[in-house]
Parts: C-alpha cells; structure tokens; sequence
C-alpha cells in the first residue's frame, strides 16, 4: 500500500491539486470518542518532498478550522496558493528539499476525508448530521491510521496553528514516542467559554438558514449558503485584530465620497467581509463547519488528563517548540503561556516565543519573519540532532 | 404642551410601564442628515423625579443599541427592572429626590417613538426599509426638540453608555450651551472597524432570514426571529470579556455529565446565549436593529468636525466625566482616552476613570461601586455649582 503511496510523494506533486486517498476497510475501523466505531472510512492527503530511507524526516502538517489539505499547493477550488506556502517549500521553515510532508484533510472536513457530506453506506445517501461527532483525538486518531498507512513510525515533526496546533498537542498527548518535536502554534490546551460561544453562534446561523433543512440540505439539492456565510463573517473577524482591521479598512467608505445613507456595503470593511462570507461557501460544507467547530469545542487536554494539563506530556520526550501572536485574541498568549508552563511541569524540552505582530489570529498563516525564523531555526536544530 | 407631560413627572411613575409620547407634528418636522424631513415623528419617554421651578435640574439618559426608555422602571415587556437602575432612583447617583430625568425612545427605535416599524403616512403600512436612515446626531436632534417640549433650555446633565455614550459626546459638541455636565461611559467618539464589522454580521444575519422579506415582514405577519436571535448571540458575545464568560460559564456542561455528542446546548454557555437570543426577539424589532447599528456605524464626532475631534469641543463650558472598564474590549478603553485627550486639547473641563472590572462592556449596566461613587460624586459637586 505505502509503495502506492510514496510513488507521489514528490515536490513535483505541489503542481497538482488532485489529492491521495487512503482507504480504510472495514478491517480497519476508526473507533471514535463517542464509542461509535466509523467504517469505512477514507483520508485525503497530499504529500510534498520525499521520505528518506529511514522515513526518520516526515513532517505531518495539521490544518485549521477552514483549511485543509491543500498546505502547499495550489488550491483546487480557489486558485490560491497552499494555506501555509510561506512556511513549507524548499529553503522554507519546513524544508521540502530536506523533509517529507503530509498534510490530510480532518475526519469530518469536506475536501476528501469521510464527513458528514459524504455517503453512509448503510442508506445511500451523505451522513448529513447521521455522522457521528468527532473530536481533535478522533482526527489524530485518523491521521495515525495514516501514517500507519504510509509507513511512518515516529513523525520528524508535528506542527499547526489553531486548529492544527491542538492536533499537534494531542499528537504529543496520545503518542509521545512517535513525535520527536511539535510545533503548536497560535493554539490552546483548553478552548475558552469565548471560543464555545462564537463556535455556537456560526452553527446557530447556519442552523437558522431554511435551507440546512435539518442538514439534509444535499439530497434536497440546495445549500446553507447565507446562514454560512454569516458564520464565516462572525467567525473572520475573530481572526483579524482590532488594528489589523483599522489599518487594513478603518472607516474608508467603498467606492464613494459620502455615506449612501442605506443598507449596502457603505464601509470597505463591510463589503470584503461580505466577500468573504460569499468565497467561503464556494468552499466550504456547512455541515462540516458544524462537525469541526464542534470537535474543537469539545477539545480539553487537561479534563482529559485528570483536570491537570501537565499530565499530557509526562515523560514526553518531545522537544516543543510553542508560539503565539502578540495581538491574537482568538488564542491569546495566556493560552499558550498555559501550554508552556504545563511542559515545564512535565519537565518536557519546551521553546516558546511571542511574536509581536499586528496581526491577530491569522498572523500564523502569514509572513511572518519572526515566525518563520524561530521554527526555521527549531527545526534545523532538531534535524542534525536527528542525524537528517 | 409641556404641563401635561409634567403632571406625570414623579417617582410614582417608577412603577408605571406606560410611556409618555411627545408628538411633532407638521409644522416641527425632524430634518435628518441623509436631508429627509421626517414628519410626523413621535418619541416616547419616561420621566422619573420632579421638575424644579428653575428647570435647571433636568438628566437627559440616552440608551445604548438595544436599550430603551424604561431607564428606571419594569420593564413593560420583560418585567425586569430598567436597564439603569442601577444608576437612578432615590439616593442613587442620578438622585431621582433631587434631579428630574427624562429617558427616551431613540428616533429609529421599535419601543414608541417613530422607526421602521411604525406607520408611514403615504402608504399605511409600515415603514420597514423605506423609514429614512438616522445618525446618532439624529437621535440627539429628536431628544432636543424633545427638551423644548418640556420646556427644558439648559440640561443638568447628560449621560449614557455605549451608544447612550456616543448620544451624550454629540450633545456636548452639537449643544454645548445645553449641557451643564456629560457623562459619556464606556463609548467612542468614532465607531471602530471591528464594531462595524460586528455591526455588519449582524445585520447580514437578520437579512439572511426569508422571514426578513425584504423588511416587509410585519405587512407578512411574520419575524426574522431566528436572524435577530442570531444578531444578538454574536452581539452578546461582545459585550463580555473572556475572564467574565470563563468565570460565568467556564466550560460546565449544561444538566449532565458527560458531553451528549450532538449539536444540542452541551456547554452551559451555548444555552445562555441561546436563551439570550430566543428572550431578544420578544421585545426588540429586526428592522430597528438594522437602523439602530447602522447609526453607530455612521457616527465619528471627529470626520464630522474636520478630522479634528477636538474641535467637536472648542470652547465647551460642559464639565465631562469620561469613564471606560478595562476589561471593555468593545469600547475599550484607548476610545475614552482618545475622548480626553480631545477635551483637554480643547481645554474643556474633564474628569476620566478607567475602572477596573473583569465584567467587558456590560459592565456599565451593572451594580459597579466605582462606577456609582465617581458618578455621583461628579454630580454631587456639580449640583452644588448649579446651586441644585
């Protein structure tokens, strides 16, 4: 199976947009936190640089809450460049002439892996919300599958944002031997009651759009497509900073001199909020939005050690590398610090830094200098330790 | 005119949920910003306390965005206690033995006075989005013409939070010889971008909802009643702080022990909200909110002064009590310093407090012992200057 797999595992496959697929029969079920055990089911991937002989350099990429696996390569919905391309590439952070890289799509996403749009096998019809919740565990859970899959033991490194940084956390969790080092970034151990409330407002407004339909909105032929994108709006401005927003927009009207004194876009900021809201459906499954944002609402790394972080990572030998953004309010730096102070407590190998940026939430998917030399730097260390 | 509004202006009236309704007609039309006269108009107020023979003892009270006239007394609708009565009543900082106040229905608003849910007079049907668009400096033109009414020339005072805020700083700079003291409370002098940007969702989630139709909704017999309650759950999420959402709620499941793995309320804060939502609908109008909001968004006391917000103040004998709560990230506290160091700049009399709370924005709602002593000392010394 992995011969399959690493066939495609070259740089050249940034150029291609089309995804790998693992598939997992029924042999091989997912057994879930909810005690459902999912089967079959299957994992979208893509996959950049190539796996030494000692497949001692694979770097698993986890994605956040909108993203997936497209990290590096051209979207194949969007056009745009890979969600994280600024810091996986040759000469990059995460170096493709000198690591192999695989990002997969969440269990529960919408761009390949099994979701709620996809087919339950027991009606013939998408899962819709028949799907069983998932949690951050349950994706790590898959994404062992697949490294199992292609034959990767322990991971070089594990390394996302939001989202992606608590996969990376519950890697380190659940399977410390096969993580040499982790890099969570702008990410949390614990979401917040703040997060759980903004996560219930996006599904609230999707639930709200007549056209969810009880989230058989597939079968009917129609979708969500405004309840969610008001549930992107909300959930974007959480990403930016407050000065962010003022530098990017202020109160700059659109297009015009004076206040129309109506209800359209009047102010820069409401029109590329509109816009998008609108490119995030074209997207996006609704649906999915509801699972994923349920999944990290669930996410507990403490309550699921006793109610003591530190308890995650005893033993661990795993060199941490945690970085948060200064005007990040979304997953602030006391998130980050709280991470931090629970691996000391482990007495885990732990770098943190917060990177002073203007940029919110989504500087972790930016150009950031600061962050691209800290993890750049990181992981080279890390790598002549490795021996790679 | 004024002797019948007068006859009802006692405490007595605390507990008399019936407003007063001051109607203009013809011949006083409301010339508004976007320069559409509106006429008729009507404003509903309360009164609380007694006219002195001098009318030198009148408090105007302005709402915030989803407030009302009900400052001091039941609420009609809710039965709860008014949004400020806190803040007014007898031996309260807005001493209702010694002052006479006056809180009224802002013009746009849905609770007596004249907005989109109201008659237009060409038509018979309600306004809905053919009711002019209004600017805060509208609402404050409206409540001066609801001075003259009463016959009140000079106002002791002028105060409000939030929106109210913003009402009480155009009141200074639109009629300072009017204004003996304001106190402008956890407000700005110009709405943000992100306050616009959560304006916007707002508004996108009530006009997402078919019951919306348009705005014609009430000819329909139906409400947007799921995009307001999802307006609001976004809206309310803003007016707390993280500290005061992880104190309230934390992450405590709702009734049980163990999360349900569904998309029911598991988390205590997602059934706060969602009652937050479902009790919005009952007494506040989709279409008014859509008004309401985009009046805040319009509003910046500096643009409409030249750029320069201190020139909003120049020459200004008002005596200004500034006050923001630290953990206000809504209106945070860097808006009220920018208010203070337009005042000073204009060499106008001021006195700021940031106070420390943890309880966000809302906090100027609530029982706050900073908030009441620097209030009511303010009004007390002042008081004794006006010889009140």
């Amino acid at each position: 199976m992995t011969g399959d797999a690493l066939r495609y595992a070259s740089v050249s496959q940034v150029e291609s947009p089309d995804s790998l697929v693992a598939h997992f029969g029924p042999e091989r079920p997912l057994v879930l936190d909810s005690g459902v055990a999912l089967s079959p089911f299957q994992i979208a991937y893509q996959t950049y640089g190539t796996l030494n002989a000692a497949r001692s350099n694979a770097v698993l990429v986890c994605h956040a809450l909108t993203g997936d696996q497209h990290a590096a390569n051209v979207h194949p919905v969007t056009g745009k460049p890979g969600w994280w391309s600024t810091m996986i590439g040759p000469g990059r952070p995460i170096d493709t002439d000198r690591y192999f890289v695989v990002c997969s799509n969440v269990i529960g996403g919408c761009l390949g892996s099994t979701g709620p749009s996809s087919v339950n096998p027991a009606t013939g019809q998408p899962w819709a919300l028949a799907f069983p919740l998932v949690t951050i565990r349950d994706m790590v859970r898959a994404q062992a599958m697949l490294m199992d899959y292609l034959g990767i033991g322990t991971l070089f490194c594990v390394a996302g944002g939001s989202m992606g940084g608590m996969q990376v956390l519950e890697w380190a969790a659940s399977y410390p031997e096969r993580v040499y080092t982790a890099m969570p970034i702008a990410t949390a151990a614990i979401h917040s009651a703040q997060n759980i409330a903004f996560g219930e407002v996006g599904r609230q407004a999707i639930m709200a759009d007549p056209d969810w339909r009880g989230g058989r909105y597939l079968e009917a032929g129609v979708r969500p497509a405004q309840g969610l994108a008001v549930a992107r709006m909300g959930a974007h401005i959480t990403y930016l900073s407050e000065s962010a927003l003022h530098r990017k927009f202020g109160r700059r009207l659109q297009d015009r001199a004076a206040p129309t004194f109506t209800f359209d876009a009047d102010f820069q900021v409401e029109s590329y909020l509109r816009h998008q809201g609108e490119a995030f459906v074209e997207r996006f499954d609704a649906n999915s939005y509801l699972y994923v944002t349920r999944a990290m609402d669930y996410f507990d790394l403490a309550g699921s050690h006793g109610g003591v972080l530190a308890n995650a990572f005893r033993g661990s030998k795993t060199r941490f590398c945690v970085a948060s953004f200064s005007s990040d309010w979304l997953f602030p730096t006391s998130d980050s610090r709280a991470v931090v102070h629970a691996l000391n407590a482990a007495g885990a190998s732990v770098s943190f830094v917060e990177i002073q940026s203007d940029k919110g939430h989504d500087a972790f998917l930016l150009d950031e200098p600061e962050l691209t030399a800290t993890t750049g730097g990181f992981l080279r260390a890390a790598a002549r330790m490795r021996g790679i």
